[in-house]
């Protein structure tokens, strides 16, 4: 499966899990201001996309030295370069995309990284925005979810209700129930036996899984 | 207008407009954990409410002491402690709500909180999160945005596409415009001349502002 690294501009926390998923990935993208700390990481990307409002100078020509295929948008676009880099993976094929440095920083900019997950554009790839010991990914229809017993489980519905929500291997299950949008009642589920499942019939759950220590 | 304020168990940063909502607010209500925080500020809660999970005794004791109510929770309930705070509030009459602490620390929470402002019960009150230089509510029909020239704001489609927004006071203007659910084009607006003002026709629009400093 081809598979997309993005490194955005916010918190960069790399783990080891992080480090064997650039290593193995066919593409990888800075968007912006995330590529000098691709480079502080030692990591080469293929291409640098953005406004590069926040790409110093030193930091394209060092990418741009190593091969890198820069590509230059207007400060005044439709959208954020984490979006443009999105849809750049997309375009180039990839079926799994891992977001980096998507968090932290600017409400707004966490906030609409996250959202960027439910658009529809993505379904059938596996995007995931992975942040120390949480990740954060959409489920459309059914998905298994990644993690160890005692690890929490969050599902927010986003877009409206999600209904006919079907869960396996969580504490607190749901058969054919429904997630009311707004409300919290999704938060804090646990995983009791990996791997956990949830599938659903109508809507877009958003999951995030927080890692316990251990 | 009858005005609550509620303090959750993030990130608490208070600023003087906190300090003076706070004074002139109705009803304080710490959700579990915030309690600690309010009494470090010298912020004497009239409820305090959740599974208590994160007040410790002497916090309870200490805000039981000076009058306040408390509501407990079982742990498995389905809101979060915030969650049931926000209810709490409403069902008192509050017609405006600032929940302070809502943000930072678990990203689930964060997330489920800034969802929080689109419950449809919340139609026709104003409630906004307060988070340093930072705020965001929600945008059903028209709102006023709060904030100087120079300020930015970030409108997030949440629940599906918002449809027949228009704007006035603000950089990219939209006229009877589409924000496409999960796409980020509504992000870093800049407010040109105050009071900017939003309307639309359907959807809901998460608005996040961010004070510039100076």
């Amino acid at each position: 499966m081809k598979s997309a690294i993005i490194i955005a501009h916010g918190d960069l926390e790399v783990t080891p899990e992080v480090e064997a998923l650039v290593r193995r990935a066919d593409l990888i993208i800075a968007a912006d201001g995330g590529a000098a700390a691709a480079l502080a990481q030692g990591w080469q990307p293929h291409l640098l996309v953005g406004d590069l409002d926040s790409a110093p100078p030193d930091v394209r020509a060092r990418v741009e030295a190593a091969g890198a295929e820069v590509l230059q948008y207007p400060a005044r676009k439709d959208e954020t370069d984490t979006e443009l880099a999105l849809r750049i993976a997309l375009e180039r094929g990839a079926q799994e995309v891992y977001l980096l440095g998507a968090l932290g920083g600017r409400l707004d900019h966490t906030l609409a990284n996250l959202l960027l997950l439910a658009l529809p554009e993505l379904q059938g790839v596996r995007v995931t925005i992975l942040a120390g010991r949480q990740r954060a990914f959409a489920i459309r229809h059914r998905a298994e979810i990644p993690g160890r017993p005692g690890d929490l489980v969050s599902l927010l519905p986003l877009g409206g209700d999600a209904t006919g929500i079907w869960t396996a291997g969580l504490d607190y299950p749901l058969r054919g129930g429904t997630l009311r949008f707004g409300a919290a009642r999704g938060i804090s589920n646990v995983i009791t036996q990996a791997p956990a499942e949830v599938r659903l019939e109508k809507g877009l759950l958003l999951a995030i899984v927080t890692q316990q220590p251990g």
